[in-house]
């Protein structure tokens, strides 16, 4: 491994792209290897057992492109698998639940935090456990909104179903006065116009992939294996299932074009 | 393989479990070996060549189980994997696309069909093509509704977001002056009522897990294979993830409840 080995960075699909353009801007030397598991998505109504085996063999692919460090760009798979990858792997890990966690508790007034997710994410409690850890003086509503990935999927970002379904799933976020909500999905980010309409213009709205990134550029100088080379950036993007559905996320997503997706068997790893 | 050896049912999910509600219907005597993919749920978002791979594993696990007859239960990958599959395997296999057009054919007078499913059926053509080779002189009109799973699965079975999405989905087959319409996802039939009042009393829904039963009835009886055995017909579930929701959706569906899971490692099939 060298200094300019690249960054691995996983998702359940095509939403850990968000966490990928970030790391474009915050970190403009480094290499990223992308895979996304488009076969298996999504993770979030998957158990945490399949959802560990799923990222072991992840790992172990990415691993065989000499990854430098990971990141874990899904909160389905953070919040379930981190903690028992972590000790297994030899490569600095990172995960997005930590860092959302973490500025939700610096943003908070009201110290009513909201935390939305998968039905796995919310579950698992991780969010709620992280924040309590920072700190006990907050109150911790979570809500499980499982149609927001299909709408997103399906296009409908701005429309009245889209606005119907963050009036029903966020309902009770209003009614507990929470003033910071975490969008503890990596789709969640392309709806922030609706859910700010609904939230009101008080309600700050915490994408983890930008304090992600942030504590990830800290995490690698302190492990001095940030890339000090001035070559341009090299990004490589690698999918379980059809490049079609990614490479038109990756132009809504990305400043550039995607003009390659390798097909990985991931089963057989 | 015996008489009395078990028919394999499989599914993506627990949607086909609607078809072991026909089995114990018109088939009461016939055991019963149901597998549902419900860690690699949903197929329709999937190219073919990994809906193909994943039903090949399906297979060689089913066949463990001495079964005298498969039925591929699930639309997506009847259309896109069943015509490659017959030839591999060595008992009768069944889908559930030829059944329903056929019976589409029967019912039509206004010869205009509509046909729904998953992006990746209604992307094969095979409802179509299945169709035309039946009669030259009908229209089909065909639409892909990804979030009725979705929906489905969220328990909107009666709700205003439901038909909101009814409504979109179905406009065009009203234009069309469609008056039977294929069901082409073993989900949608859980959202007949919905369905209904948008469309109207006159047009029929075709459900193909009712025809589809009736032909492997027929097949079995031609293949001198109907189980003779009156001894109460065995029942055994199997599916890739968790065993919660497979019950709870089994409980809505069966007239029996599922005590028993078995969880399967698919990937090593």
């Amino acid at each position: 491994m060298e200094h300019n080995s690249a960054i691995g960075v996983f998702d359940s699909g095509v939403g850990g792209l968000t966490v990928v353009r970030e790391i474009m801007r915050q970190l403009p030397n480094e290499n990223v290897v992308y895979f996304g598991d488009t076969a298996r998505v999504p993770y979030g109504s998957k158990s945490k057992q399949t959802v560990l085996k799923y990222s072991r063999q992840i790992i172990r692919f990415l691993m065989t492109k000499n990854v430098k460090a990971i990141v874990v760009a899904c909160n389905t798979a953070s919040a379930l698998a981190l903690p028992e990858l972590r000790p297994e792997i030899s490569v600095p890990i990172i995960g997005v639940v930590r860092p959302g966690a973490k500025m939700a508790v610096s943003l908070t007034e009201t110290k009513n935090i909201g935390v939305i997710g998968t039905e796995a994410t919310v579950k698992s409690g991780i969010y709620t456990r992280y924040i309590r850890e920072l700190t006990k003086e907050v109150t911790v509503v979570s809500k499980a909104c499982p149609l927001f990935v299909p709408l997103v999927e399906e296009g409908l970002l701005e429309d009245r179903i889209t606005d119907d379904m963050v009036d029903r799933y966020l309902s009770e976020m209003k009614a507990y006065n929470v003033d910071s909500l975490v969008l503890g999905c990596t789709h969640y980010p392309l709806i922030t116009n609706a859910i700010k309409r609904y939230m009101g213009e008080n309600v700050k709205l915490i994408n983890p992939a930008y304090e992600t990134t942030k504590e990830l550029k800290n995490m690698m100088r302190e492990e001095g294996i940030l890339n000090q080379d001035s070559a341009p950036a090299v990004y490589e993007f690698y999918a379980s299932d059809g490049a079609d559905k990614f490479t038109t996320f990756a132009d809504r997503v990305l400043p550039m074009h995607v003009d390659k997706v390798n097909i990985v068997d991931i089963e057989s790893y």
